[in-house]
Formats: C-alpha cells, structure tokens, sequence
C-alpha cells in the first residue's frame, strides 16, 4: 500500500464522469441480432429511451438496429462519452487504441479471456493498463457487465436483470466486481424498490477499480449511498482514500467482501502473522475507516434501503412501539444484540401515554395491544410523545400485518404522512407486513419499512454506527516519531538487545536490559537495575531461549546471578552448539503488569498491520486479537482495545489495580507510525510480552523480535 | 421442576384431540353481529365450511347467524368437542362450571381479565384451574386468541389474520402462549406458503400450556414439525417431556423464547448464580434436549418451512453449485459460519462434472457461470454427479432471478421434478428468487425454495443440527451415587472441611484435608499429606479467608507450617473477631491441574442446574461457562465441556500435558444426579477451583461451598 496523491478522489472523481453519465455512448461489435451482446445495450437503450447519442461501430453494416452505424470508433461524430466493446478477446487491444485515439473518455469492456485466463490474456490486460494509464482514457473491465445509468437510461451492459423489470432512479450506486453478484444485487434493489444513482461492474479491473468508483460517488452530488461487492483490493492506498472521502461527505459505504472462510495459507512464523489473515485484515480496515460490511445480500439490500432515506442518528437509544408485548421483548433482545439500548421513557412522559391510553403498557417497549390496530388515530400522538420527551433517538413501530388490511391501510397512511410533515428528520421504522406499492409509499416519505422487526432493528443499528462514524470528531494526527528512530539493518532476525535499542530508539518504552560478557559483570547490572533480574542468553540464532536452557528467572542476590551465568552458558554450549553467543542479557524482573502483545505484520494488501492483543490464553487459545493498518493515532488505537474480548482485564479486574492504558495507547500508535515509515523495511515485529504497568507507572518491552526485509525485497 | 407422570405424554396427547380437531364446536356469547368476537369464529366457520357441527350458546336468541342457537352449553345436543367462550370475565366462571358438567372436552376462553390483572381475576384463574383437573375438561386460556383447523376449517378465534387469507392444510403445528405473536405467525406461515395443521394460543395457561400442545403434536401422526413461543414455562418436568417425545419421534421442536436481553434480577451470591441467568438456563435446556431456539421472526419461518419437507441429514458437507462465483463463496462464508463444511469433490466427481461442462469451476463451490441459465439441461446431471459420488450430505443450487424468467423456469420446474424423483430422499435447496406460485410449486416438490442463499444455507444447517439430534444414539444412564450420598443438613453454608466430605461422600473426588486444632497437629497434618501445604482458618462464618489474613500457600516445612498457623490465629483473632474458629485446617498444594469452577445453581423454572467453566479469567472475565439441566450422563456433560470457548485449554494447550478430562467429566455427572437427588435441599454448590490434573491423575475439588435450603422453604 502506498499513499495516492492528494487530489486522487477528486481526479478519480472527474475521470469517471462519462463512465457514469455518459452523454453519448458507442458500441463496438454492434449486432442487429438485438439478443447477442452486442446487441443487447442498444435493444435496452431504445426500449428503455436513452436520453444520450447512440453510435453504433460496425464495419460491414451501415444501420444496425435502424441507427446510423460507424466503420471505426474514430469515425463516430464526436469524441464519444463512453464506448462498449464487445469482441472476442483478441480483437479487442486494437479497438482499444483506436478509442485512446479517438479521445474516447471511458470504455467498458465486455469481453472474457485476460488476466483471469493467463497467458496471451494477461499479457493482453498489462497492455490495456498501459494504455489507460498513458492516454487518459478510462478502461472498465475487462471481463465485466459493464454499467447503467437509470435516470438517463444509459444501458452499458448485457444483463439481463432488468429484462423483467426496470430499477428506479435514486442515490445509491452500486458497484461489483463480480458480474453475476451485481447483476442480481440489481434484481434485489429492484425489487425492494430502491432508487439507483448508476450501476458498474469492474471485472477484472486494467484500470477503474471499485476504489475509483467509491471515490466517484463520494464526490458526486447526486450520490447518497455507497454499495459495493469486492473479492480483492489492487490499491489500499486508493481504496481508504476514497472512503475516507465518503465518511467526509456523510455518505455511508456498504460493502460485502467475500472469502472470511478461507484458510490462511501462510506458515505463520509470528502471532501477528498467524492472527491477522488476510479476512481480518479487511475486516478490521473496514472497522477503522467507518465502512460496514454487510455479510448477506440481504442484508446489503437491507442497510441500503435504510440508508437512501438519508437519516443518521449519532445516539442509540430505541423507542418501540407495538401492538404485540411478545414483539416488543423479541425487539429488544434485536437491539441488545446490536448494540441498542431501549431505555425506559421518562415518567412524565409515561404519563402522557397513560393519558392517551389507559391499556397500554408504556415503559418502553410501548405495547398498545391490537387496540392501536383498531383506533391508530392514537399512534400519531404517542410517536410524538415519544419523539419529543422520550430521549429516544429513533422509533419502531410494529404493527404487524396491517398491511393487508387495505380498510385500516390507507388511513395509516395519511397519518404517517402527517407524523413525517411534523418530523421531517427523525428515524423512524415500521415493521409492517404489506404489499409492495403501500411500503414504497411509506418509504418514500423517508420511513424504514421492513416486514421483521428484527430486521428493522438491525437497520436502525446500522445507520447510528454510521451516524456516530459521521460525527466523530477528527482524530489528533498520530503521534511524531523521535529523531533518533530509524529502520532496522536488512538481513535476518535481530537480537533481542538489538530489538530492544530499536524499538527504544523508536519511542516505544522498553525494559532497560544489558548485555554482560562475565559473571560479575552481570552481577554488576544487575546492582545497576535492582533486583530480582532475570538472565537470558544473548544470540541472535537462537530463537527459543527457554528451549535451551538460556533463560533464568527471578534472580535475588549475586549468588543466584553468578550461578545462573555458569548454567546457561554451559547448557546454551551443549545444547546449542552451533550458536553465536553474544554474551548473557541481565534485565530487571517486571511484576504487577497486565501482560500484552504488540505486533506488526506485513499485509500484502494493506502493509504494515498493527496487531494488539492480551497476552497468554487470551491470544493463544482465544485468538482475542485487535487489529489496524499504520498509521493511526491515540484515539484509533483506543478504539482498538475497545474491540478486545478481555478488554476488563486491564480497567483492574480480578483485585488489580487498573493499568496504564494511555501508555499502552501511546506505544500502538508510535508502533503504528514507525511501521508505517519504515513499511519497505519491515517484514514483522512481535512485542511480546508488553508489560502495562498499574495506572502512571507506564508500560514496557520485555522482550521483542524484529525482522527485517530480506535483502532481496521479493517480486 | 418435578417429574411428570410416565404416561403424561400420551395423555396430553389424547385430552387435547378435540382442541386440535373437534368434530362439534360450541360458542358461549355467541353472537349474531359477525364482526364481535363472540360472532367471528361462526362467520368464519360459515365462510369457510367448517366440516363439524357448530352449536351456538345464547340463552336470547333462537338463531344466531342462521344456526339454531341453544340457551345453555348443557342443553347442546352431545357433548362437544370444543367450547368457546366469548364473555367479559366475571360471567367466564359459572359457564366453565357449565361445560365440565356438560362434560365438554376443551374450552377455549377469549375472556382477559384473570391472573395477567390480578386480584379477583387472579382468583377466577385458580378456580379455573381447580374445574380442569377436576373434571377433566381442557382449559385453554383464559386471555387467549383461541385455535384453527385449516383441514377441517375448525375456527375457534377471533384473530382477524385469517381473514385477508386462508393458511393451507399442512403438517406444521403452531403453539403460542401470545395471541399477537401467534396471530401474526399465522401471517407469516400463510404468506410463506406453510401448511399448517393446527394453531393454538394458551394465554394465560390456567390448564392447557405450550408443553401440552407440543405433547399432542410429539405423538400425532399428522404432525411433522413443531413451532413453538413461549414467555415462560409453568412446568418445566412436562415441557421436557413433551420436547423429548417430539426428539424420539424425530419432530423437529422450534421455539421462540424472548427476554434474552432481561438483566438478572437477583443479587447474585455466587459464580453460578451469578452465571446462570434464567436466559441462559432456557438456552441450555433448549440446547441439551435438541430444540431449535429461533431469535427471529424469520428465521422461525425460514426453519420451519425447510423441515416441512422432512430431510435431516446427519452429516453437514454441503455441495454448492452457483451460477456466480461470488455467491459461491459468500456461501462457503455462510457455511462456514453455521458449522457446515464445503470440502473438495472427490477428483473422480470433478473430472466428471468438468466432462459435462468445461467451462465450469470444479472443486467446489461449483460454479457454472451464466453459461447453465442457458442451457440448465446440464443442472441435472451436474446434480447428479454430485449426490452420488460428491460426498455431500446436502447440496445447494445458486440460480439467482431465474423465477423471473418465466421462459427458463417452466423448463427449469420440470428438471427439477425428474430430479426429484431420482432421488426423494435427499436435502436439495434452491436459492432462487421468483414468484409465489414457482416457489410453493418447487417447495412441493419438497426442494428448500429461498431467495437468499445465505438464509437457504442456514437453514440446511438447522436441519443437520436436528438430523444430529434425531440420530443419537441413547445417552449411557446418568451415574449412580455411593450409599453415602446424603443431603447437607438445612441452615446455614457448611464449612470449607464439611462441605468437602458432603461433596467426597457424593462420590466427587475431593483433595484430603484435615482440621486441626494445634500448631503440632498441623505439623503431624502436613507431614500425613505431604509438603507443600496450605493453611487455611476453618469457620463457617468466615466467608472471604483471605481477607482476614486466613489462608497461607505453598508451606514447605514444619517451621514454615507452624509460623503460619500462629500468623492465622492471631490475624483472624484480630480482623473477625466474632467468628467462630473450628481450627485450622491443612491441606496439600495441588499444582499441574486445570483449575475449573462446577456450580449448582437452583433455577426457579428448571429446578438444578450444573454450570461448568475453566477458572480464572475464563469465568470472571469471559463469562465462559457452559450449562445443563440436572441430572445427566457423562455424554452429555462432554457434549457440555465442547460448548466451552476456552475448551482447548483442557487438551493440553500452552504446552501443558492433556488434562484428565474423563474424570471432570465424571465428576459433573455424579455433581448433577447428586443435585438433583437432593433438589429440595440444595440451595447452591461452588466449587471453586475444581483442578483437573493431568490425565490419568483424575481431579479434585480444593475449595467448596454448599448452601442448604434455608429451614423454612420459600413459598
């Protein structure tokens, strides 16, 4: 990963404006047989009335589907907006140039047969990425469906999904690698009767890639909501750039990654390495950079429907109001398993409740009973209630299946349509069984309209993480590294003492350690640090100390000194023949610290990866890890310890005073920064243990390893 | 909880007959406004043709709704099958005594009223209670929504789902203690195309509970499935019963129990209780008598429509076969998450498949690209080749909008059904998305019909996890106690010393200890036992040893012994002073085991509970406990060590030796049939730490506290 260049999301931003508006489109292997698919686009655009220019390329045909047809791209009358090609794959490099030629300003490549068939193919696809990046021209694909545009009706693609059915215009886009995936993702938005802003397939991505198109929509004005399916990530650096623009620009971003179940392939020599795969890397960026994943389509469809009516609360306290108690108690069991809280309403606004109806249950959850059903006229006046005194920051009403009901329906409807005129701008669901045309209606004045409760909740969970993403003050930038940090020699492990100085030298606290050559230089650091010590041998060929009988504890006095020198060396020399010894480290005892890990491990995707976990079973049978991408700050490094399992344990569970949780913070984020600028230098770091001492005692290394770069970086 | 009569289950199932299928339906309140509740369940058995003989009760009306009305239920012309009974509380009684004396054989009371608002109501329902035993007529209610037939068109409700359309005949039986969750479910079975073969809500419970209802479905014959909401359970003994008989009968039982996120009321005094939330324990009984615990309305759906159609694997490999690659692996995710595993096809089954279609990804997922909406000729034999030889327990089929594609999906249909008969037996499920009649068409054809793979995916997981459950074999008896098992003695917790011999003379392995008097007795204690030592004061009225300076570890010697049996005596005398000091009592250290807490926890539903966990932070921190009903065998206590996060610690993780873990698990099955044997006696047992050595060297309890029942029994 490397950083884009600053103006990346606004450039990326301007380049894909004829991708996603294009005013006029060619088509290269245009086909009068209007069921091929280079047919198709031009079949759809004239049904579907494309509001733009269609030049259709074809050297032996003067009209292709009764429109004025083109010998050459070159030829078309103006320098064209957006050009599909749909060849076989070995015609295709040279319409490529053709369209670079003619200024063309993006292109959608249909055909099959690159990168994801090697060979001739990926030496294909290199060439097309060459000429993308040397004309300008914008090159979707190859290998991929192409795009829509709903509101001008540009047709860019042979799916099929909108044969049965056109997708309303809206603010969300949708963008998918996978063909297939976004061509039923437009079927599910489709039919949950979600308004789209514009559709693209990326395939297998020569040149735009889901980055660009996220950078797009967060720049574009039209845009409100941002989904997209990905199944690998070329460019971090692009990719949290664009959105990092999107949270900017409160526009939330849905994204579903597929392959959590993979198995690590990697031998993991480290924990960091062994923990963070590379699903929990993407997870834990998502997590860092305010993105949600969704892990069903379902679910996308869902948070995305909830998301278009635009409302993003930053609190999340829940207010239910229900015609059935046993709902209400299944609602807030929904809302504690994602992190809602449904609180009781105040008195006074229980009150008035009571006063409104004498029946009704009115703690929270609000249970009317199937009175409400008969009498809604009351409904108006107790969401008021609730929304003006109820200190609540969103409200679901259930009413089951009202829906069915047309007699009791439209009347609901004119309510809820007052409700909405009163309050314009508060988050409200309905979970309401019902046709589709009344829950678009209602939809359509901005309320979340879901058949289950439980998933009305999991939605309203959604938009205040969102909300909350949204209003998160900015975070202070991390911290400086001193000037005396610097990158660690290239070649093989370093020593622990050497470790140590680095990471010292880095800012990162470390336990003052020595390296003595005799017995009584030993004895002599040790009267120099205080004890009880402990003495390991010191050699950077020996990775497990304790293996070798290189490692002795809890030394009180000179006697134990002297004799534990004699009895490592001599077990390191039978045991460890071969070693280079560089002497025995002395190192004071450190007790009374919550025992962590610290980590960095080399993301191929995402590089440098700050891990962070509680030491012993906590990582090694519970797997009770954190995780971030470098560089981050104090507050993010914060947030990340709030994701720990055992995150009690250093607030001074279990008889412990509470450790020095801002030292622990402050050593994550330097660690992150230094990774970070030393990111070609480093393949790993393990911290291990990291002692954090009881609150205003700090924290400390007590042991690391470092490990450079080969000196050959690899590829 | 109390164990219910051997016979209760055939005799639930026999009384309640004529609730689920009465032949003759009396309505006390009959009424001839057809919108009334009293009037409702004529008109709808009037519109429906109701195939029995319907005796309205209304002692000022000859004819209600064109039927010849009776003034008394004891002037009707037999006895009937059912009685509803449609009146404001107050009149309900004296009508009841009128059916039991009409020998009527179930009533349905709509009437609210009694125990849900107390007072006079509260002493109407115990009354109510006191007719049904007595005379044998079955109570259902009071404050409840009545019963449904959809064979027969029996309508004993006055719930107005029904009324926008009608459930169709089917094998699937719903119970609700709630009428609005039971009305709504009605909703949501119909619209997903459910057969139902009967529907009844208890309401308050006064006679007829859920446990009686899942009795008469365990041993119906029309009966398949079984759904189930419940709030609370009355009986615990009878509704264990019920649910086992339905396990016996392979009846798959899925039941919605809410109030997961309630917080504990009690101030909890121990680990156990502390632990077992009265949640917890309904997850834990659910868990350990193979229920299916739903958390969503939806999800309750989704379950109960794939168990209609009556396939429960045993194993869970599950062969994926997708039109996208994408939501190939999006379903391996999916998998992955609900415990089914999505191994490689044998190389044999991929050659084959790969002869069928070149083109296609083999391994599994199978993924056939767009290629097979095309040309689904090749479904079938892909299929094929996969449920013979592809080692799968279960496949899924992935084909997107297919359903809307009314041109592919006719021809689609008719694969699908030749496919079915070649293999009837087998689970296939179909994500698709499509229109009602290609889904109910596809779905009786017994294929799993879901929009969504994710939720097709978790529902084939479900079946398997009941298809596990129906195919176990019996567990081995649970173990006998010694002839020197007893009660604790009521009144107050037993000391640390009698509490051990309690818990050794039950048969729990429990470390040696003794009580002495002396500083010399300690020394001849401890060299009995062995160095090193622990001295800890012994008093019953000192609850926290430590805390007065009344425990010392790790003595090696006699000198260090006697020391420290002055330092307790005298730090006890001066911090509690009043406690009365019994002496002190000397027991070896146990080093090299697996600390773990066992609990006995007395559960006002559930009667003992037994909670195991691993020690220290895997309790106190992670709540990491696992639970069970007492008593049980040693399966079903290892079945409860595999529900531990931490499990692995016992297998000899962090390079500790395997642990004993037969004799823990022993040790919890002698625990659970020891507390149940003496249920009304044991208010609680902590041990804490039990050490579970290495193996080979058994365990034993170092630490105990037994709480006997208080004198007087509450209640």
């Amino acid at each position: 990963m490397k950083a884009p260049p600053a103006c990346y999301v606004a450039a990326a931003a301007r380049s894909l404006k004829p991708l996603f508006d294009p005013a006029s489109i060619a088509i290269i292997g245009a086909s009068n047989d209007s069921n091929k698919f280079g047919g198709r686009p031009i079949r759809f655009m004239k049904e579907g009335g494309y509001r733009g220019r269609i030049y259709p390329i074809n050297p032996k045909e003067k009209v292709i589907q009764g429109l004025a047809a083109y010998p050459d791209i070159r030829q078309a009358p103006e320098p064209v907006d957006l050009v599909i090609v749909s060849l076989p794959a070995p015609l295709v490099l040279e319409q490529i140039k053709a369209c670079a030629d003619a200024r063309a300003r993006a292109v959608c490549i249909f055909s099959s047969g690159f990168a994801e068939v090697g060979g001739a193919g990926a030496a294909w696809q290199a060439e097309l990425t060459r000429i993308a990046k040397a004309s300008g021209t914008r090159l979707v694909g190859p290998n991929c469906m192409g795009m829509l545009n709903t509101a001008s009706r540009a047709v860019g693609t042979f799916s099929s999904a909108f044969e049965h059915g056109w997708p309303k215009p809206g603010n969300v886009i949708v963008v998918s690698q996978s063909g297939a995936v976004g061509s039923h993702s437009l079927v599910l938005l489709r039919e949950r009767g979600l308004g789209l802003r514009g559709w693209v397939t990326t395939g297998n991505e020569c040149d735009v890639d889901v980055a660009d198109c996220i950078a797009f929509a967060a720049e574009d004005p039209e845009t409100r909501v941002v989904v997209a399916y990905m199944e690998g990530c070329q460019d971090a650096g692009r990719f949290l750039a664009a959105v990092s623009a999107a949270r900017k620009n409160r526009k939330p971003v849905l994204i579903m990654k597929v392959g959590a179940s993979e198995v690590g392939a990697s031998a993991a020599s480290t924990h960091t390495a062994s923990l963070a795969g590379a699903d929990e890397v993407f997870d834990a960026a998502f997590r860092q950079f305010g993105v949600h994943r969704v892990r069903t389509l379902e679910e996308m469809t869902d948070i995305a429907s909830a998301c278009s009516a635009g409302v993003y609360p930053t609190g999340n306290r829940l207010g239910i109001v229900t015609i059935s108690g046993g709902v209400g108690v299944l609602s807030c069991d929904t809302a504690a398993a994602h992190g809602l809280d449904v609180p009781p309403l105040p008195a006074a606004t229980q009150a008035e409740l009571k006063a409104l109806m004498p029946f009704a249950t009115v703690r929270n959850p609000v249970d009317t009973t199937a009175q409400l059903l008969t009498d809604h006229s009351l409904l108006q006046p107790m969401v008021k209630a609730i929304l003006d005194n109820g200190g609540c920051d969103a409200v679901m009403v259930f009413m089951s299946s009202l829906g069915f009901a047309p007699r009791i329906m439209g009347p609901f409807k004119d309510t809820m349509a007052r409700l909405r005129e009163a309050y314009p701008d508060r988050l409200i669901a309905l979970s309401i069984m019902s046709g589709k045309a009344d829950r678009e209606q209602l939809e359509s004045l901005k309320f979340l309209v879901f058949d289950d409760p439980s998933r009305a909740v999991a939605a309203i969970a959604a938009l205040v993480r969102f909300g909350r993403a949204f209003a998160r003050p900015a975070d202070r930038p991390p911290p400086t590294l001193p000037a005396a940090a610097r990158a660690p020699a290239s070649g093989t492990a370093l020593s622990e003492h050497a470790a140590a100085r680095l990471l010292a030298d880095a800012g990162i606290p470390t336990v003052a350690t020595e390296v003595v050559a005799s017995a009584d230089a030993a004895v002599a650091a040790a009267e120099r640090l205080g004890y009880p010590v402990a003495l390991k041998v010191a050699s950077a060929d020996i990775a497990h100390k304790s293996d070798v009988g290189g490692v002795k504890l809890g030394l009180g006095d000179a006697e134990a000194v002297r004799h534990a020198h004699a009895a490592i060396l001599a077990s390191v020399a039978g045991k460890a023949p071969g070693a280079r010894v560089d002497g025995v480290l002395v190192a004071p005892m450190v007790q009374d610290g919550v025992e962590c890990i610290l980590g960095v491990h080399r993301d191929p995707v995402f590089g440098p990866v700050v891990l962070c976990g509680l030491g012993g079973i906590f990582v090694e049978i519970l797997k009770d890890v954190s995780l971030r991408i470098a560089p981050f700050g104090t507050d993010e490094a914060r947030r990340m310890l709030d994701e720990l399992r055992g995150r009690r344990l250093l607030d001074g569970a279990r008889g412990r005073p509470p450790a020095d949780v801002e030292a622990l913070v402050e050593a994550l984020a330097r660690l992150s920064v230094y990774a970070d600028r030393h990111r070609d230098r480093i393949e790993s770091i393990d911290i291990n243990p990291f002692a954090v001492l009881p609150r205003g005692h700090g924290a400390m290394a007590l042991d690391a390893v470092v490990v450079p770069m080969p000196r050959q970086p690899p590829g």
